[in-house]
């Protein structure tokens, strides 16, 4: 059987691209990584501050954001426009030549808006499918796509969608494919025993770790999606999940490997 | 020798895509060429609109727009982002598989910063080479590229760039492997004859006519940049050149027909 093709899918918070020196060194780490490769953004800083300065008032509820009319005008101008093609131009300076997409472009992800339940989301997207023959075609081709949080649902309606889940998406329909590594990158190390202390940095959670650990609320809050998304990548097929700092990213031996 | 697939090459300007219902019936005439097809937009209407509610203040000189820092993120977000991604979705609600990109993505368009001369453009980009082989992978794909009117510098610089420039920069670039048709369509119904009659339409447009109205100040301002781009196109092999209005799109007989 012919082996795969490693594939690593990165995914980066907004905090990262938005500050120029993080930035340059997400930059330089994605050009040493020579493997094909995904970037996955976010961008809700610099969202909240321009809806700001337009008038669009932000409102988070259980950290996700409601997403009006003007607000998806909003992500779609700061997600599809601002971040994603500074990043893309970045990019092709340093030679990487990226595409950078919403998951309108070429249907890459389809999703579904969100039912109101007991919050209204708004334009708020959960995605439902993902091309991965549309992916594979942009990889194969030897260009890097960088993907903003943003799909549609084939209505002609964008939808804002968290990032965090569309890396995990993407890594899911393209682990039949690749031999596929999900580099999630925040602002902390890894996943902490105590998460006030940064060298507590759990280096393998296994499955069984993260229930008793979560139980016994050490695990919590944000932290609890993510490691949703990452044990579900695993078994999707996905090889190795890795939760770590963007300084890191030159050295995925660091932060904290989910089996 | 093997005839050539037919392309047809759209240029739509901000007013068409930015008003519902001229919007609508674009998407509507797209739908129906079923031949191959490349659009490229523009966007300054909405550009200038959002600039204001920033407090970005909006210099044309010449009918082009003076990109400063902060007009260059404007039009990024609007351009790159809220424009370019909207259609995209639209397209895609009418199975048109659409990819919105700037020139930045799979460095389709490098240019160069334009030069101070008498007036300092700012971030506006004058192309220098159009990647062939980036545009015509997605078309062969079956996939409907949706040009913003950015390039980038290969520096990491976005640049503003004219979106008439541009389709007729990725006419000539594709007019060696397609049979291209380039249409540009506008608020007139063609070049006109007395620019206050609608009815004076000039059918058939010659180089050696195009001399001589333009010198007797019949064909003017900013007419003339696209007329050049026009023969431009001729002379490196694209079909056809037509000028019409954008509610004509579905019957191209009509409108200037440059030859």
């Amino acid at each position: 059987m012919k082996q795969k093709e490693k594939l690593l899918i990165v995914k980066v918070g907004g905090k990262v691209v938005e500050s120029p020196s993080t930035l340059k060194q997400l930059i330089k780490d994605l050009v040493a990584i020579k493997n094909p490769k995904v970037l996955v953004h976010g961008g809700g800083v610099l969202a909240t501050d321009v809806a700001a300065k337009l008038g669009v008032k932000s409102t988070m509820v259980k950290g996700r954001r409601v997403t009006d009319d003007r607000m998806l005008d909003v992500v779609t101008m700061v997600y599809g426009g601002l971040v994603n093609k500074q990043l893309v131009a970045l990019l092709q300076r340093h030679k990487i030549n990226a595409l950078g997409i919403t998951g309108a472009d070429m249907n890459t992800f389809l999703s579904e808006k969100r039912a109101v339940r007991d919050v209204d989301y708004g334009w708020a997207g959960d995605v439902k499918k993902v091309s991965a023959k549309s992916l594979s075609r942009v990889i194969d081709a030897g260009i890097t796509p960088v993907i903003a949080p943003l799909t549609h649902d084939g209505k002609g309606h964008l939808l804002n969608t968290n990032a965090d889940t569309m890396a995990c998406e993407a890594a899911k329909a393209l682990a039949l494919n690749y031999d596929v590594t999900l580099a999630f990158c925040f602002d902390k190390r890894g996943v902490l025993m105590n998460e006030h202390d940064d060298d507590t940095v759990i280096r393998v959670l296994k499955r069984t770790q993260y229930k008793a650990l979560s139980e016994m609320g050490i695990i919590k809050e944000g932290m609890i999606p993510k490691l949703d998304n990452a044990f579900e990548a695993l078994d999707y097929g996905v090889k190795e999940v890795i939760i770590t700092n963007a300084e890191n990213l030159s050295d995925l031996s660091q932060g904290t490997h989910i089996k």
